[in-house]
């Protein structure tokens, strides 16, 4: 199954997140089928993106967002984290402090986005700036629905310079997310977690799917598209987005570079220090 | 066996680098017995860090340094880099840039500090600046000697503010550098790390040993101690860098956050939400 296709918003076109399945189960028979096909991607992953840091020449950046307890932690943990911690940052994007209102939106993102060789992952990211923002009436529509395009052009000039983007939704139902509150207020050691926010967030559940909606229609480019996963199963969530990153680094073909060095001149110093050492 | 007591250098005292083992097996019978407590350390640091970002109150710094081929990317990927990338960041520090020379020699290393919460592992430090920068004589004595002051308070400072550090130097013989430049050699995939310069290092080895030796000895304080580790044999690196991470992070006793909530709040909440599922 090729699950970039399969889940890929095509640019232009008209979305129905309600219609949308929580629940598929793709082409795994089971949760054990699709845990194997998540090692093994996960395997592949590995692998290109050590090519990739070495080659040192274009770089990946994942965003994520997604409703509360719809798993962006779990997936982090489980799939993308799994990367050399040398060549991947993970950034969270809170609440914006004081300082970074001060500037435009894109100021505290641009900070963040990778380097050549690095893969960045956006724990949300700055389209809360036309999602929360909007659904919460924090800055005025004038305002928030000119940022799309400021968003599109943002992201097309990081793609020009060499960044592949993947905008990643973890799409779960109202139902789904009720019952991860229940195990987070059932298991003292995610008491933590608890936020009485998130029923209020809850509540304006359709509200925030426009937004999504919108978001996801107007700014899922050729340069930078959204994926819409279905999360209601952690295991199909993984598999799905591990596949969609193992072919997205397969494509961008990163290569080990060749030595740029005498090999014949390496091998010199090589024996010169062995017989120095042997006497 | 108490790797933190076997491996750190007491602040004070007078070290000869020459003398200490490289190639000690520790308590361990084999490789395997090695590997099974790595993977069993790595498993308390996974969840000592975890309960560490949770309690958001202190930090980890973890600053490497080695000859080449001493094995930091190995550990790095094997141990350090096993802890939740939410939570923990990796920078290298390579040659400066203009900009960075342009600043004090702490300024660059500033930036990377963990938050609250955070780990930092730091691939090449702010030590650089009194080995390299001595041995090739790119700043002058008068500069590069008062640097140690410098950084001890540096680090008091950053121990003040509830960060605590790891300094871990990998301790090679050069017998064991000489094989492993071999490897490189002989594996083609390796070739893009051959570099003459590595050679030009090595025929320096006493002078490197030599500002080792006095960085370690003038800053292994209590705030920050420095661990020379022996690491000929990988397993024994890792398993000994693993426990001595275990062991700090144990001390430090991160605790899960109380819930700040009404929990019969939240189970309102909650079940108004279930009702009205099912209507």
């Amino acid at each position: 199954m090729n699950f970039v296709k399969e889940h890929r918003v095509k640019p232009g076109e008209k979305l129905k997140l309600k219609s949308l399945d929580t629940k598929t189960k793709g082409p795994f028979e089971d949760k054990e089928a699709a845990k194997q096909h998540t090692a093994k991607m996960v395997r592949q992953i590995q692998d290109l993106q050590y090519k990739m840091f070495v080659e040192d020449k274009q770089s990946l950046l994942v965003v994520l967002q997604a409703p509360d307890a719809a798993g962006k932690d779990g997936l982090i943990r489980k799939v993308l984290g799994q990367m050399n911690p040398q060549g991947c940052r993970t950034y969270p994007f809170k609440v914006p402090s004081k300082k970074e209102l001060g500037h435009d939106f894109l100021w505290r993102i641009h900070k963040c986005t990778p380097e050549k060789g690095m893969v960045s992952i956006f724990n949300r990211s700055h389209y809360e700036d036309v999602l929360v923002v909007r659904v919460e009436d924090i800055v005025p529509k004038s305002v928030w629905s000119k940022r799309f395009e400021v968003i599109n052009h943002f992201e097309q000039g990081l793609a020009l310079a060499g960044t592949t983007i993947l905008k990643i939704y973890l799409h779960i139902s109202p139902e789904e997310q009720l019952e991860r509150f229940k195990k987070r207020y059932d298991n003292p050691e995610k008491h933590w977690k608890l936020n009485p926010g998130d029923y209020t967030a809850r509540s304006k559940w359709d509200a925030y799917r426009e937004a999504y909606q919108e978001a996801f229609e107007r700014c899922s480019t050729d340069a930078a598209p959204w994926f819409v996963i279905p999360a209601d199963h952690k295991w199909y969530r993984d598999a799905s987005v591990a596949s969609i990153v193992a072919q997205t680094l397969s494509e961008m073909n990163p290569q080990m570079p060749k030595p740029d060095v005498d090999l014949a001149e390496i091998k010199a110093l090589y024996e010169a220090e062995l017989a120095k050492q042997q006497t």
